[in-house]
């Protein structure tokens, strides 16, 4: 990794929010019980419940994406249950089989821009039903999507309300993976708060570690005990933080002051300056999105002349000649690093 | 928790040695790469491997105990193999059950002052093969051991040695656990280096959250390549950090200018100052050890009246009249905290 | 296997009682449907129930005696209960980590005489509530128990009321392992039917490889829907057979005209003709029981002796002179094999 | 089930072919050892291995399909590795999890008529290893096919040998699963012998129980101790028989005067007879193989008036009107059935 470079590979480049290291500073002495049952950890609970306008919510803080995914799907799954999910979730791709190696099948819908539908949902599982075989088979136990999606998408609350419509019908909770929340949060299409998640969700978890903390996930049950003995089930599953007070500090900072809301709109508004830009330089967007991460598709010649300067995230290949990069802004972009982005471009 | 009370709980009631707080902070802006391809984690394992005289090894950073003792056992055994533990090893009794969610089996022996010995391995492992009947058994795959152990004791070149040998008779793995493994470096009666450590087993890890960091566990496997696709392993048990680094910078810090040393011998001789002074009031020790927990019998009148100044972390019920006590002291403990304890005792 | 010798090395050298090989013959060519819904297995279902006096028992019929543990235990328990037996229990020891495999613990409890008591449950359960820690450990999530046990001991009818208080106390379903079932309900000693094992368990297995059955296990659950999803389980645990009905007509088989009882006393009559000679030779026995399973101790030259004419099963040693020897009997177990065993000793 | 309709529905209606009962019958009372180390096992693998041309094979008698897919893909797969399927194939979707149950990903490829191709293969792996991304992805570590497929499709000698070719290169282990292996050696199109497959795949399983036995699979690894401990791994799975003998006296009976080629010729026949038929009558065949299952497309209204006399198997709806049937042959099939069933149509 250069230190001469500028990067937008991803928008976990930097270490964490200044406010945030503050606070672990400040707070470093302090002596706390473990495993979360401090009094920052229940400080930030208190915060995210009311955020979520969520009284009774069970929250508990992990560690990373991948860990919390497999650990919150393999707590409600039933054995011989399966989760639907997007064929481009991260669940479906990116975790190296963390879902499988809990023992349970991932179901892959056809994505639409990255998200599924509420009548991709109920077809699947009416077809699901409608075949006579089904007893022989791996039975849609819960639904996955992520908000922002893995394209940087959104789902709009009139989506999501429709999902959360066919999930209730069906008896399947309904996860949201909100690994870039602040993001989501933070666009002007958005339209979905987090109290309409934790309203139309049955579990769902609030990114850290994309958004400005050193790492964790905090991940909210608005019902009460929705999933018995998770705590346990953390530990199991090598989630669980001795110094449960490092996450506790970090979320309870950023739910502190509309941080979390400040962090989301640094980025996206670094973002839509590079999108405005791009589109008025005519360069072809891969897929269209609002959030943080802008993904176009460039020339192999170009690639090797912006590497010199800046880094971008590689993304796929589209022909011989062309391929898609990412450019990922974050709560640490600053301008100086877009106007030089822009320069380059 | 309380802030009025002082606490001798755990050896993770603060947050991190102020050394790695102050390096996250000079760090924070720098932009570097993810999961562990950073130069943080780069100098870190060569910091490490130099430390360990063991200059081919391979070297990951993982978050925490349980997580690091699930991934590593489930990498190393095979389908039908268990792990050999001590009846009061970690792994048998205080993770949940990861071990047995990875598919696999604890084989415990009966410990020695917390202890396994080469003979009872040897032993176990000779009557596993004399029964005629063992290919209907989870066969012995590997061997755990934790130094110093859950009790405090701590083995010997000696002892270590002639596991490191019944082990290699047998093919069988070892694992040494360092969850607190500066504690016991830090030692007057250790002989046990960490290059001893790299020599005679296959795996070990060196405990940072127990030892001064904010979390972080690095796995040493001294040859390299002992277990091939490890880093995928760690994501599929969602033991991998996006922000590698975090971990990174902390081992980086704790292994220059000697801080891992100085974080035991901070410990250690608090442990020592307050085992004298015990031992002069004729107060009866559960089990004797000289690394950073003392575990004491106090009657229950004792420990109520200590309890309104004084957090000591509970053990286990004696009889009616008395209980186990565990005092333990780490990186942060301060000498006018040891006073006031023994002011109290 | 020696064709000249004659063996007593276990209960499942021969293949099934000719009733039900003859049966197997008459039903041959009749069509019917799969997966065990064939009319045949109805009417072994049907059967069951009646001598269960369980008119609402879920009845499924599978293959050998460790997959039926695996699945049923692993049905259920959740992600981080563990199943308490005896530290001699089948699945504590020899079912090569098939519990683990499903992602379950062991949790072993002493034996006496191979049994489990009420009182040792109860011990086990309030000790595990009263550790401070227990949300780090595998809890108790049901109780397993074999009868006859593997020493071929047999609980008590007021042994086994009184343990099934105490688990029902802890809402702890309690499993019963009838691998060897036939050879307890002949037993003058034995006071316990079917019908209480019905009312005082939550789940058992009837067992027929062991007891004049090509192979096959009956497991009863004799309260309706207690493990939902069933069916599909034994297909993910590859224990669902699609010629269903070859373990429906050898079920049907054995409860009808009263052959399973009959296959059970051919055995014990054996049983109890040996232990009565061996008694008056003054043989030393390993162990009291007063089912189809003889253990005996032997000088290492006896053993050798009675090698060339009979095999007996070998069950371990005692000293460099000595060993227990297993002498076991069956529904197909002759007069003539039994004088010329005794003949010999 | 009806005894007064006859049925077409599946090729697992019955019992067992004569020939096998009847060997049932006349070896019952003999005494053997248990778990397939028993003289008829022993012959049955001579035998198989002489079929094969594979004398080194290593051969164990399994239970069921689903079972033996199970054991034998958790068995070759590493912990972060998945088994390359097509999307049709019976471990993709029929299986109720059992592949992800032992903690690995199906990957599937789409099909086409059933198959994978050797391009296809090649192109997903060289896909796979292209991807910056892939260690945190699901590696291919082996691949399943079947022979014939899911579709009754066969490969050609050319496909398989190509296939074969692809996987070395890839060093990838090559499965195939004969659930229906009879059926498709008889074909007069099949061109691939029990040589050819244990030359060109490292594990393979010759179908009992939908080709005449009672239960049972023959899985032959051609490759001495090309999986370590597999005896042990069944056990594990539940899939190891305690009377081993009853598995390997049916596969020592088809192995024995070519019972295995008969059987496979008997379905044959009736299934180009009926073939035959349905073309000149000018039925819509859904997809066309050579195999014993024919899938043809009726009305509903014809499929109801069959229904009264003659079942078939539903396989799925085309639309309002229609829906695909299978129509399956045995080794029982009798012309006498035949000629009914064509007469309805």
């Amino acid at each position: 990794m250069s230190k001469e470079r500028i990067s937008f590979a991803s928008d976990y480049l930097e270490g964490a929010h200044p406010s945030i290291l503050k606070r672990l500073f400040d707070t470093n002495m302090m002596q706390t019980a473990g495993y979360g049952f401090d009094e920052f950890s229940e400080s930030a609970r208190a915060k995210i419940r009311q955020a979520c306008e969520a009284p009774e919510a069970d929250i508990f803080f992990l560690v990373g994406g991948t860990q919390t995914n497999a650990t919150v799907i393999d707590a409600i799954l039933r054995l011989t249950e399966g989760v639907i999910a997007a064929d481009t979730g991260h669940v479906s791709l990116h975790e190296a089989g963390a879902i499988e190696f809990g023992g349970h099948k991932v179901l892959p819908i056809p994505h639409q821009n990255g998200k599924l539908t509420a009548a991709g949902i109920d077809a699947y599982v009416k077809g699901f039903y409608a075949d006579g075989n089904h007893d022989h088979m791996v039975a849609p136990g819960m639904v996955y999507l992520s908000q922002p999606t893995e394209y940087g998408t959104l789902y709009s609350l009139k989506e999501l309300t429709a999902i959360s419509k066919v999930c209730r019908e069906h008896h399947l909770p309904l996860y949201l993976d909100g690994a870039r929340l602040a993001y989501a949060l933070a666009c002007r299409e958005n339209d979905v708060t987090l109290a309409d998640i934790a309203r139309l969700c049955d579990a769902f978890y609030i990114g850290g570690t994309k958004c400005g903390a050193l790492f964790g996930e905090a991940v909210v049950f608005p019902k009460h005990d929705f999933v018995p003995h998770f705590f346990t089930i953390t530990k199991q599953h090598g989630a669980l933080l001795a110094k449960g007070r490092i996450a506790g500090i970090q979320f309870d900072t950023m739910f502190t002051d509309g941080l979390y809301e400040k962090i989301g709109r640094t980025a996206i508004e670094a973002a839509d300056k590079i999108r405005g830009v791009l589109r008025e330089k005519g360069y072809q967007f891969a897929m269209e999105n609002p959030t943080n991460q802008i993904f176009i598709v460039l020339t192999k010649e170009k690639c090797a002349e912006l590497a010199k300067e800046v880094e971008l995230g590689f993304w796929e290949n589209v022909d011989e000649g062309h391929c898609v990069m990412r450019i990922a802004t974050s709560w640490a972009t600053t301008e100086e690093h877009v106007d030089k982005l822009l320069e380059m471009l």
